[in-house]
């Protein structure tokens, strides 16, 4: 059966109230359309886990802080429909943004210090944009559980803080990240990509694997390791590292000496098109414990 | 049957279950203690509307711009419980600040221009210290209605935005304000009044009462009828109006030219005691179309 295609809160409500007299587990799986194989892995663990399964597809301006990048967002929602269709997705939620902000919000998500590094220093408002949209969205939905891929470490890490502190009644799933054979991350960004661009896009991966290895070799001095790791990004005039930074992998404060796992994620422009990755880094003396 | 005490989210989730899953209709009434006859209005409304009524008892300290205010805020948990025994409420959560609060959040609500005017120009941070409990208490309850008063005009105002802004699943229902014979507006920090104070804090509802005289005689400018109201505050040194104002009933933003239903509220030290109050005016050309 496709899935229904729902584009008001109110019909979406309607359709999920019977699911839920019916106690059945809902799950959601927020996207910006523009499916890829690392969302076919959110879908697929959430219909094995739940007994219905939504897909919400809004290209949410408020988390934008560059026109030119909301733009150009890929809007696929005809291949969207039918990967949903394949993975048997229930319910694809695609409202307009009207439907989502009928008038100016009075009322959005403060996000603190969690959202000062990474991602969070270079787009300013990007965190605030998501988790308000997030929270609404887990309004709409109540969801029993919703999926979020570790490619977004600092948003995953930010939605766990954002139903914890409010006290939402949703578990949140991290997935981990969908890489192609090169170890690039799977990401909706890459189709903007040319050829050459994205044979040397995989630069960012290798310098976080290059990180990764000195961290389980037992260097504990972040700073050596993420100059080092910035090194191996090749010296092309296609390339442009934005950040490479060592963290807590809770709340993403920069971390000097490396003592326990570790977040180390960066983001590299590939041309004109900015690219996200991470990796969870264990340093041996935490393995042996 | 006396009301059911819990003071830990888990457990009430789980008492709250059974009711959730027979579909019953469950009614919230948040409060800060010191439950006065405003409170039993609105348990009792929340009692003929909704199947299962939950009244919560937290002084919530984020909402506190002065430490000294929060330190005597009257704290009366066993006259509490008697009365909503009396009033048939079937669960009162009491949590502590640690059950709400067990971490510095990362998430809080951010309030835009409502908060701007009346209390929020002079209260800095309180309503979204008030925005973040509410929903914090609107996602642990999870009610399908909730009731607050209208003495608290711009509280209700931004408890209505919250939750339309963030798609929340629950009706806000406002009651009106209780008042004392003399027309006192009935509060949990009249208590703190001495004879005297008492005697002399009737001042702000005869100002608001001057100034819905004044709309419904056909006076169109707010500012003239704000300073005729202001100058009815008797010459006393236990008074200090803190402002009187004349604002939108839903965005309240100030008015300069009455045109439709306006509300006109203000706030008076009556020694140490702080009191706020308001009033719905409609001018007669708006009653006549």
């Amino acid at each position: 059966m496709p899935a229904a295609l729902i584009e008001s809160i109110a019909n979406l409500r309607d359709h999920l109230s019977g699911a839920r007299r019916a106690s059945a587990t809902i799950g959601l799986v927020p996207t910006m359309g523009a499916l890829h194989v690392g969302h076919a892995r959110l879908i697929e663990q959430a219909r094995r886990e739940c007994q219905l399964v939504a897909v919400s597809i809004f290209i949410n301006p408020t988390q934008f802080d560059r026109a030119d990048d909301l733009a150009r967002y890929p809007r696929t929602l005809a291949a969207d429909s039918s990967l949903c269709d394949r993975l048997g997705v229930d319910v694809i939620f695609a409202p307009s943004v009207e439907e989502m902000y009928p008038s100016k919000p009075q009322c959005t998500v403060a996000v603190g210090p969690i959202a000062d590094h990474l991602c969070g220093r270079y787009r300013p408002g990007h965190f605030q944009g998501v988790a308000t949209i997030v929270l609404k969205l887990l309004q709409i939905v109540q969801p029993d559980r919703a999926y979020f891929g570790e490619k977004d470490a600092q948003q995953l890490a930010i939605v766990r803080r954002l139903v914890a502190d409010f006290n939402v009644a949703a578990h949140i799933v991290g997935v981990p990240t969908v890489r192609e054979a090169d170890g690039l991350a799977v990401s909706s960004r890459n189709a903007r990509l040319s050829p050459e661009e994205r044979q040397s896009a995989t630069a960012l991966y290798r310098a976080l694997q290059f990180a990764d290895r000195q961290i389980c070799d037992g260097v504990t001095d972040a700073g050596s390791v993420t100059h080092a790791a910035a090194s191996t990004i090749p010296d092309n005039p296609l390339l442009k590292l934005e950040y490479l930074e060592i963290v807590d992998p809770d709340d993403m404060q920069p971390v000097s000496t490396i003592a326990g796992p570790v977040r180390v994620a960066g983001a590299l422009w590939v041309g004109s098109t900015r690219l996200i990755d991470n990796v969870l880094s264990t340093p041996p003396a935490v393995l042996q414990s």
